[in-house]
């Protein structure tokens, strides 16, 4: 549900919209273009939460010196399959996309990799690496740690982020399988967009901060996320923060930095990166005959009542890429507006915010 | 909540009895051990379901030929970091826990350790392994495939079991961090010993075979366990099952014999056991530092209302374990019949089954 003046632009306007954006702020062409190309993929997918609407916000703290406008890449611990990187409070797409290459280049050399990243920033969409690394026949399990918005279970005080995983599963004929979920309930990030795009949210994703159930974002920001399965969501949130935060050298739970409302100090966010070659244990062509095999049986289950189709993980951003890829991908005006002022600020033409049509209200 | 005839036995006549039974049914010396000590190391932590309930079952898979009685550790594949081994239809827990130790010592020397297990059997409690590699100062993730008992999401046949996953995790002065979950809502385990100790399972555990809630745990054991969270627990289920399954080359999803009701194919289970070094970014006393502070936070959370105490993963599980050694682990009168009958067809002195006292109905 889009609001009336919702408009829809075409992908390509809006990466070259976008990276002009993030090299005009100072980051040099790779940098902006994988930013660009990153964000842009969350929202064709679907993922609005982890999409364009983050393009304010990264630029915000590139200025204001809480992001390093320079990459560095410097790893700090390495052996064959393992490597430890210092981001150096790098950009978080940038050197947890450098970060997963190097995973999937020791992984295809070695059989498994594990890189850790500290010192990095907000890295977007788990999705976008383990997708990269499940199309190189590689399976993949990302995570990140993020800052606290999740009580450990029986507590009433915010300490863990949504602290997502992700992995990817290369097939044969099939795509990838590609998971990416928040431990929470919802990801933050769907109640930032439901705030966005002046929508409501539902009531069991999130208390506002006295602790009484809600369905105003505005009042779920404020206040804490569910975990999913109570303390079962709890229990991989500890996880997620321990591997990609304690165990890296990177901060955790309550002491990572706001993206949104600390400008004292930088995130210093971790990541997980762990793969192995899909072929470690059988040939590939037998691994994707199998994944194949189970794609193939899963589809074939009979339906719960009200279900239209069994989807595979991944399959429905899948689809909502396709559509958007011709359609165009939604941009809300408050998203359009601070392109606007973005594209003033930084003398950037604002003809490349040219909508595709007006939506209609629907 | 015991039926007013289940009786409390001791840790150590529990585990003697139990060796004994394996060794009478064929098992070695050292796997007749190591099965006892797991099973009863699972009903001491109160995870009954996945304790000495399960010696019957074994035991008579045993005796059909369908567990193998030699112990083969027959590695297929092998990399510094990596091994595939064949199991042999052996014991699960026998086999997993020389797996287990395998990947801790290739961790301990490579930095990072993957071990894969094919046509392996149920292999008890994962949280045994974890644990024991926590105990090595080694982070651990281990996952088992299972029969089937949940659809995908949106199906209404069993597909996927309720493949549980599990973690390790060292601390410095606290105990090992230990989660161990089913990616249902609850683990089957469960729903079979509410079944064996005649209890009401809450609603929102499972269906009946006819796709409706239920409080019976005969139907719910007919029916079809439902995922954590919906989506989310289908996508970590599957995931479970491509890593423990289609990758190491075991079965998988519907085509897992069942424990209890497959006499004719062997299970042909897989296991997947990542470890790293605690160490591998940093010094031991400095990750255990981290550790410490982390634990010591999540206990300073003000409580939510009607909470007594935050829990870290494992810590109600210590408590219990703590409890049961010194007052036993209650065995209920269907488990203590079906002991009594062992040992008979085994020839072993019966007064093992000794009970410590008679437990009130309460």
């Amino acid at each position: 549900m889009y609001d009336s003046k919702t408009v829809l632009m075409k992908k390509d306007s809006l990466e070259d919209l976008i990276s002009k954006l993030f090299l005009a702020a100072g980051l040099d062409d790779w940098q902006s273009n994988t930013i660009s190309q990153h964000l842009v993929l969350a929202s064709l997918r679907g993922v609005d939460s982890h999409g364009i609407i983050r393009v304010p916000i990264y630029l915000k703290r590139i200025e204001e010196g809480l992001t390093n406008k320079q990459l560095e890449v410097s790893i700090e611990r390495e052996t064959p399959s393992t490597a430890l990187i210092d981001a150096k409070n790098s950009s978080g797409i940038a050197i947890a996309t450098k970060g997963m290459q190097l995973a999937v280049q020791k992984a295809k050399k070695y059989g498994i990799a594990l890189v850790g990243i500290k010192n990095s920033n907000h890295c977007g969409m788990l999705a976008a690496y383990t997708q990269y690394a499940a199309r190189q026949d590689c399976i993949a399990l990302a995570t990140t740690n993020a800052p606290p918005n999740m009580a450990p279970w029986g507590g009433r005080e915010r300490f863990f982020g949504t602290n997502p995983l992700s992995y990817g599963i290369p097939t044969g004929s099939e795509t990838s399988i590609v998971f990416d979920m928040a431990t929470s309930v919802v990801a933050r990030g769907k109640i930032i967009s439901a705030h966005k795009n002046n929508q409501k949210i539902p009531i069991g994703w999130a208390l506002s901060k006295e602790g009484k159930e809600t369905t105003d974002p505005q009042e779920a920001l404020e206040g804490l996320c569910l975990p999913v399965g109570g303390p079962k969501g709890y229990g991989i949130a500890l996880l997620v923060d321990v591997i990609s935060g304690l165990f890296t050298g990177a901060s955790y739970g309550p002491h990572i930095g706001d993206l949104y409302k600390d400008f004292e100090n930088k995130q210093n966010v971790g990541h997980f990166f762990f793969v192995t070659r899909a072929d470690l244990f059988q040939s590939l062509q037998e691994f994707k005959r199998s994944m194949d095999k189970m794609v193939k049986e899963i589809k074939q289950i009979p339906l719960a009542e009200g279900v239209e189709r069994i989807y595979l993980p991944g399959e429905i951003e899948n689809k909502t890429m396709k559509d958007r890829k011709i359609k165009g991908i939604p941009v809300s005006p408050e998203i359009r507006n601070d392109f606007i002022e973005l594209a003033i600020k930084y003398q950037i033409p604002t003809d490349l915010i040219t909508p595709l049509q007006m939506r209609e209200n629907r």
